[in-house]
């Protein structure tokens, strides 16, 4: 599994992307332990009704200044008192690889730094403490007052930037985020400690890290060791956490048991309306798995035909079969009438309540029908959009390079606050770190994806479409990628480097065939944007603020905004569940890895496990699971007991839990975490990491 | 396109394949001319209301003389009084590939027979005239009554045979089918004529039988001359076919010029509940969508790894490319929200009308809810199903082959009414024939296709499943899928033939592996199958007849039936429409093809073309659309006017023509048609086929 959040995931939806979160609504009964709580507002009084324990103010901001957030989209936690962090390995996947060698395959093979100063830094690691929230609501809207149309954007993003760069107050240790909460009814500013010298301490073998491969991922029961310990450090020490981390539990759960969660949920859509989730059923999702479905049988065979096909493709190949995973849980979530029914319950209640009240219907009645209308509209150009600026035409890291490259020389001449919102000053680090990035280019599956992806361009607009013919004349897909792959020289990042700062003469001026390809295209791709920006996202955020205030004004704002890839709570249960009439235990052993284990992929133990087969106690819970209500993003989160101790490590959610970006359903949904008993047994037993066990205790 | 009809279409619902038809429902306007009228109640009455013209029973009676079936799936037309017969490209192509040497490849090049003594005879082709319909349903019902569960079904069997093998009375030149229309409601007994001597006469290149390749199939405008002439042969003489052939018109057709066509639509399911055409919005259509692109890529990439194997691979994957652009025509239609709202309404009021009715109530009222409550005890199990009986886990030639052989030897031991439909004296033909093919078996494209399948097995069922766990043991799939396909003896087409009547006791003493495979796991499928059916076609069939019985009780027989792959009669117009805000133009011209070649596959004309291209009238219209309503199995049909000339070759139908099968959009519905014009031209100026135009007169 990956719970990683990314806003650019191959899977996700341009709407769910680029929509404005709103107010969750009690899909799931009451009761239900569901909720992605914000820090400074979590339930402990229902906590406490249910459980009898409310955690207090101090408790909950211990454990959220021991939590952190990974920039890639992933969360973690402080874990001993100096600055050791504990994720997940596919949560530092990136950096492991960068840090191996053509002799020394990290990945496959597992890392231990023997010694503190063995330890390696991650070349792109950003780690993230929040440290402060306060309230921008008033000055953003300050800034927007009586402004219209465009105007109210490029103020909203002016008065971010300034924000932004007031917190920051040019210090790069500190990041400050503006993150909208219900649909930007309430906007606050939150403010990280920012660690950039991150090193990587420990990283088991991949085998183990992924055990049971895509056939498991979001499945349970499982026997996984996902994990990497990472370490922060100042001033070239290790950063002193002795105030804040979370210590090692002496014992492991048990059923039953109260658990919390901190972590930094990617993104839901639980209050979309029938109307969008409708879309997501019968358009975005499916589109986006025939499209996913076809790239990995594409991949898959790719991969089949030689072993180094099988290593160059592995990465991609990966992260669209758990796209494709992803996606399909979530169709099928939405393809199942209860959910749907579900929200169309509570949206007509709403409703009525609207109607029935003058003033509110005057201000908020028409919202719904809105978003309706504007989904009817963009239905017919969808494929339109998704094929051009969505990407889905145009699947070639070289192309992605040149057009970063042609637009940043386009925007670097505009005022901060009219650039494009990846180029504005508070983003351009992120493509910069992009545009620079060491992973190498590999031109026969870069070959491969773009000639696809061209040929579905065409398919989807038609080969007589003027912009299809604009893109490949009268060739085909393969012999146009192959062409511009070829005579690329892109794929050198000193080059792209050195063409970052370039100004826009220069990359006019440029005869690289690739860029001059992104140039002719780029005029159509922005195009694209700015009507799908116009016809869909700025629509969908005002009516969705207005569906946000409605709810406001009737039920106030009593529960939890949708997920913003910001720290939240969750609380729940360690428990088991039924699938396809089935009873799931909820803990599984160190036992049951060997019990299943084949010794051929994806169920081959790595050879340090059968080799210390004879010290571990096949008793040993080792993966768990719980009624924490988590989504991407909670990647790496920890799982904490009442006394705030750590007793596990979030990796993944079982399959329903992919329904859970639309809604929580507790007889069902659970969130998956390695049991901190067999983190410690690992390390001392099968790793003999013993710097490690002694510095995490007990 | 394809519009061949196939029982065991790559994307056909196992519910749709062996769902009873049901009664049609005006979902179309009334005044539309949609319908696949049966040839003894054709609604002339109504054709002479809206156009001033009604066919006669005689002008039905010769145009459905003159009209055939090809076995295969295909419709097509004598066009001359010496057995010559018109049909597509697509519909002989595997007689074309068969009488393909090392040296003279066929489908490529094209083919004229330049005497009569030439003409090739093809191995598979057989072609049926219909010449008589009897009315059988109270001997099915006399048969069955009294009869309960599995007697019912035994008995119905058994009676179909016997009537069937007295009609035919052991002669193999009569072909008898016994067809169930609405729901079984009405019974009929299809008398033909069975020509198994059929030639191929004259077939053009590939190239331009399928001009735009996947990218134009289900599009208009076109330029396409998908057209193959065979000839049917009686005591090896030309058959005397003077009394009923369709003469070539003299003039194309004129924009909203009336047009009839008759032919063999396959299948449609355009009174399904709203219960089965959410199920297949939400489940089968898309969920088999996943599972083909998958198989698309994977042979996409395949393809592009070498000449060899792009040869090998290209039937397979213009067939799953075909699957896929029709099952997406057909899922957008049902994503479509107004198809499905549009059953809904009819479906309504229906059910009003019978529960208003006490006696009706009691008899018919509760087949809705059970068809929905079959449905949701299905939808958990529907992967399980397909995945083992249903084929998608078990992707190899050889292995069906294999379950074939072992099949055989255990029914044919019982007696005739209780064995497997397929294998019943009746049906052992098809057996035979497929098993013997000469079709070369690839084993590198068998492992790939193989291994995935399995790969999928696994992945739908989980790999702890035990049936998983006998198929697999702990070996991958790719090395299963290797194991297999390289120590099998299958491939040897000798082989198999003589193994068709091999006892029981040889096939279970068989060390082939594959026929072990398939002899281990073949009671799990059966046990599949049996649940299958008695779980979801019983009970489906059941209801389905109660709905028809209550439209027939509350409407009458007004309508004309589900489509049966028999004898059907549509009436039209020559029409353009539009599409994505666009005014497409009802007729092509040639020169349209020769401004829309790029000389690149899929736009690359054959050097014939381009050597004639000056002898060639650009202004002759080469293809066309009208409003006939056809489905798949209408491939070849004949376009006739009013004086039953013929005016057009059927060979596909536009993109919305895909949701046809719920329902006819007169709006944008087309049939896409080549002028005979066109056809004329081509035969005269390019391949210089003079017997042929002389034959074909005028």
């Amino acid at each position: 599994m990956r719970l990683t959040f990314s806003l650019h995931s191959a899977l996700a939806s341009p709407l769910l992307v680029l929509a404005a979160p709103l107010l969750v609504l009690a899909v799931a009964p009451a009761a239900a332990d569901d909720g992605l709580w914000l820090p400074d507002a979590f339930p402990s009084a229902r906590v406490e009704k249910a459980y009898g324990f409310a955690p207090s103010q101090a408790w909950l901001d211990h454990v959220g200044l021991a939590s952190v957030r990974l920039a890639g989209g992933c969360s973690g936690s402080f874990v001993s008192a100096r600055g050791l962090v504990q994720t997940n390995h596919h949560c530092a996947r990136d950096c492991i690889a960068q840090l191996s060698t053509a002799t020394e395959d990290l990945v496959e093979s597992g890392f231990f730094a023997k010694a503190l100063e063995d330890e390696r830094k991650c070349p792109d690691v950003e780690i993230d403490q929040l440290v402060a929230i306060s309230d921008v609501t008033a000055r953003i809207a300050g800034a927007t007052a009586g402004r219209d149309g465009n105007a109210v954007a490029e103020a909203e993003q002016a008065a971010e930037a300034a924000i932004t760069r007031e917190c920051e107050g040019g210090d790069a240790a500190i990041r400050c985020d503006v993150v909208a909460l219900y649909s930007g009814a309430i906007v606050k500013l939150y403010r990280y400690r920012r660690y950039l010298d991150v090193r990587l301490v420990f990283s088991p073998e991949l085998a183990i890290a992924t055990f049971g491969g895509d056939l498991d991922n979001y499945e349970f029961p499982r026997y996984v060791l996902d994990v990497t310990y990472l370490r922060v450090y100042a001033d070239g020490r290790p950063l002193d956490t002795s105030a804040n981390f979370l210590r090692y539990a002496a014992r492991d759960v048990q059923p039953g048991e109260l658990t919390f969660t901190a972590g930094n949920p990617g993104q839901t859509s639980r209050l979309d309306t029938v109307a969008q989730l409708a879309f997501e059923r019968d358009v975005t999702l499916p589109r986006n798995l025939f499209y996913y479905s076809e790239l990995r049988g594409l991949l898959t065979a790719f991969a089949a035909s030689g072993a180094e096909q099988a290593r160059i493709s592995e990465p991609l190949l990966l992260d669209v079969e758990d796209s494709v995973k992803d996606g399909k849980g979530r169709f099928y979530a939405l393809a199942d009438p209860p959910i749907i029914a579900a929200h169309g319950v509570a949206e007509r209640a709403l409703r009525a309540k609207v109607a029935a009240d003058p003033r509110l219907a005057a201000r908020y009645g028409e919202a719904w029908d809105n978003i309706q209308a504007m989904l009817d509209r963009f239905r017919p150009v969808r494929d339109r959009y998704v094929f051009t600026e969505g990407g889905q035409g145009f699947r070639s890291y070289l192309f992605r390079y040149a057009k970063a490259l042609v637009r940043h020389a386009d925007e670097a001449g505009k005022l901060d606050g009219q650039r494009l919102r990846e180029f504005t000053d508070a983003n351009f680090a992120a493509q910069r770190e992009a545009l620079a990035s060491s992973v190498p280019v590999e031109p026969e599956l870069e070959k491969l994806t773009f000639a696809f992806s061209l040929a579905r361009l065409r398919e989807a607009l038609g080969a007589d479409d003027p912009f299809v013919r604009k893109v490949l004349g009268r060739n085909e897909p393969a012999a146009v990628a192959a062409e511009l792959i070829d005579k690329t020289k892109l794929g050198d990042a000193a080059l792209r480097r050195s063409l970052i700062d370039a100004d826009a003469a220069t990359i006019a001026a440029s005869d690289d065939p690739m860029i001059m390809f992104a140039r002719k295209i780029d005029p159509d791709l922005r195009a694209e944007r700015r009507a799908y920006e116009d016809g869909v996202v700025d629509p969908l955020a005002r009516n969705s603020a207005l569906i946000a205030k409605a709810m406001f004004a009737i039920e106030g704002a009593s529960s939890y905004p949708d997920a913003t890839f910001t720290l939240r709570f969750s609380y729940g249960t360690v428990k088991g569940y039924r699938e396809n009439g089935r009873d799931i235990a909820p803990i599984t052993t160190i036992g049951g890895a060997f019990a299943r284990a084949t010794g051929n992929e994806p169920f081959k133990l790595p050879d340090s496990w059968l080799a210390a087969r004879g010290a571990l106690d096949p008793e040993q819970p080792f993966n768990f699971v719980t009624t924490n209500d988590i989504i991407e993003g909670n990647s790496g989160s920890p799982v904490v007991n009442r006394e705030a101790e750590l007793v596990g490590l979030i990796f993944d959610g079982n399959y329903a839990s992919l329904g859970g970006t639309f809604g929580f359903d507790p007889e069902t949904n659970r969130a998956i975490a390695v049991a901190v008993g067999a983190l410690r047994m690992a390390l001392a037993r099968i790793y003999h990491a013993d710097r490690l066990v002694e510095e995490l205790g007990r």
